[in-house]
């Protein structure tokens, strides 16, 4: 169990100020809706893009509210991150949107289209090793001999308030859609997003469930929900879920979790591959396979049949072209 | 050339009451944007993504306004219409909204997910051999025999209102975006989605240059231009434009094209691969061919160099699989 102390609990308030930081910069992604995919769940699905933000994930809402965070000086020396992708792309187009130098720590076996999106933006990106290397130690090197900031990918609280504006928009999007919501749900690594989320909702009357979604072999928040504290997945575990592969929850992300979901569901690379099918027919869109997890427990009939209308976050939509292929051998009718 | 006599000329209001009607039934699709996509095209561009309206294509806008403008008791004897996809969907989705029957006549070789998709919305699909049969033919007699309803893919003031709805949200979303437009761009087959919005923005100032984009051998709205009247196209010609390949443009749609069109922009099927390839890797977007000729033109640089900002619509996403991916064959970096 890791010690959270001293790291402030973001609140509503921080959420709706990152909303007014992001006003203008991020995507208000579309809440999209299709009748087929209604009749594949049994239930009314609505489906939250952030495939569609900008840099093609939803990271790039925590990444920008962190930044612009930063006191101006603090800024002005750069920004130093480590992620496996997603993260990157929205750091460094945050980073390039706000002219200041960033560098990238990526696993050297990231997605090719993640690593190059990067360095499109203007970053500079120091490969690493993800079997041998700590790409922490790495990323707090650089940033001690540039003076950069450090700009974490889910434990912290401005980056939380960041991806918590994904909740505020659903709450406001499915209320013009006149479709009360039971429950959300929404894919789950170190677990920004759903606690930022889950943070958004949490004052809803009625209540709205919010649920995680992990992939086979990482599901670390169900587990340390379990437990009790937060607990670690085995160094030997595979997904194809490349963007939901973090060791174990955020402390952060872990009380918030504590506190506000009702739990996490747990979805095989199977699952993911048909709810990337699934999205390229019914939706027209094209998700990574992390992106698609919590689609995909929906389909799977991961939630009990007393919701009745849902939403579900597909959180990226940064694949290449091999991956995306493959996923479409998967019939669908 | 055919005599357009008798069709009432739609106008601003029309349009403004086609909006009226479709709030809360059809989806405000999102205005996109992406620095990568700009970086290629050189200037920046907006997408207005209409393959993510209802059944995957703006035909759906159309359709409902036109069956929401029916008397009531017209409306209950159910509708007819002839359509190689996108249109069927439409007409067929927003007459299962409102609980009345519909018959499609359909190509035989319509894309299988065009054909499978009309039928789960409910709608009987009657095919024809599109080298031997008049669809129109067929769609008359159907609609004499069961006192039904036909409903025009865009020779239609109703049809041409509903689609330029898409117009007065390019308007308002490129506003509140703070990009001032130069000229949009819009596939056409018959007419009816670049007509319609040719008209919503005829009023704007500064002027806003309303272009066509169409495949090569179906570049009948830019020869009807030249020529003054309506031309037909080579009924030898292909494309894999399978959405865009009307005979001719519409009479009405052409006498708006005449008034407000700034020119057509002929594209390759080559082009369109490109654009389709690169709204994966740029927009996340699953596009079909004829969907993706307006950015096509833009991404092959057929717009001149004084335009700075540009909306292009991407109209559909009804593609199946082996076309998909034979577009992603095509190397973007």
């Amino acid at each position: 169990m890791v010690d959270d102390a001293g790291m402030p609990m973001p609140d509503r308030a921080a959420i709706e100020a990152a909303a007014r930081r992001l006003s203008g910069q991020a995507v208000v992604t579309p809440l999209l809706s299709s009748s087929r995919l209604d009749a594949r769940i049994g239930r009314r699905v609505l489906v939250k893009a952030e495939s569609l933000q900008r840099t093609g994930s939803f990271k790039f809402r925590g990444a920008l509210n962190t930044l612009l965070s930063l006191d101006a000086e603090v800024r002005q020396r750069g920004v130093v991150a480590f992620s496996s992708g997603n993260h990157a792309q929205g750091v460094a187009a945050a980073a390039q949107w706000l002219g200041i130098p960033a560098t990238i720590v990526m696993p050297a076996d990231a997605p090719a289209i993640k690593t190059a999106n990067t360095r499109a933006y203007g970053a500079t990106v120091v490969p690493y090793d993800r079997h041998r290397e700590s790409r922490e130690a790495i990323a707090e090197r650089i940033a001690q001999e540039q003076q950069a900031a450090l700009i974490p990918p889910f434990d912290d609280p401005r980056v939380i308030a960041g991806q918590g504006t994904v909740g505020l928009e659903i709450a406001r999007q499915s209320q013009d859609l006149g479709c009360p919501l039971d429950a959300v749900v929404a894919p789950c690594s170190g677990g920004g997003l759903v606690g930022g989320i889950a943070l958004a909702l949490a004052g809803a009357r009625p209540a709205i469930r919010v649920y995680a979604s992990e992939p086979e072999g990482f599901d670390d928040m169900r587990r340390s929900l379990a437990a009790g504290h937060r607990v670690a997945n085995a160094s030997t575990a595979q997904s194809i879920c490349d963007c939901l592969l973090a060791p174990m929850p955020g402390a952060l992300p872990f009380a918030i979790a504590q506190r506000h979901l009702a739990g996490s569901l747990t979805v095989s690379d199977d699952d993911v591959r048909h709810a990337m099918a699934v999205a390229f027919m019914d939706l027209k869109l094209v998700l990574e396979p992390g992106g698609a997890a919590a689609l995909a427990a929906a389909l799977a009939g991961k939630l009990d049949d007393a919701t009745q209308c849902i939403a579900v976050v597909v959180s990226g939509g940064n694949v290449d072209r091999e991956m995306f292929e493959s996923a479409l051998d998967r019939s669908v009718d």
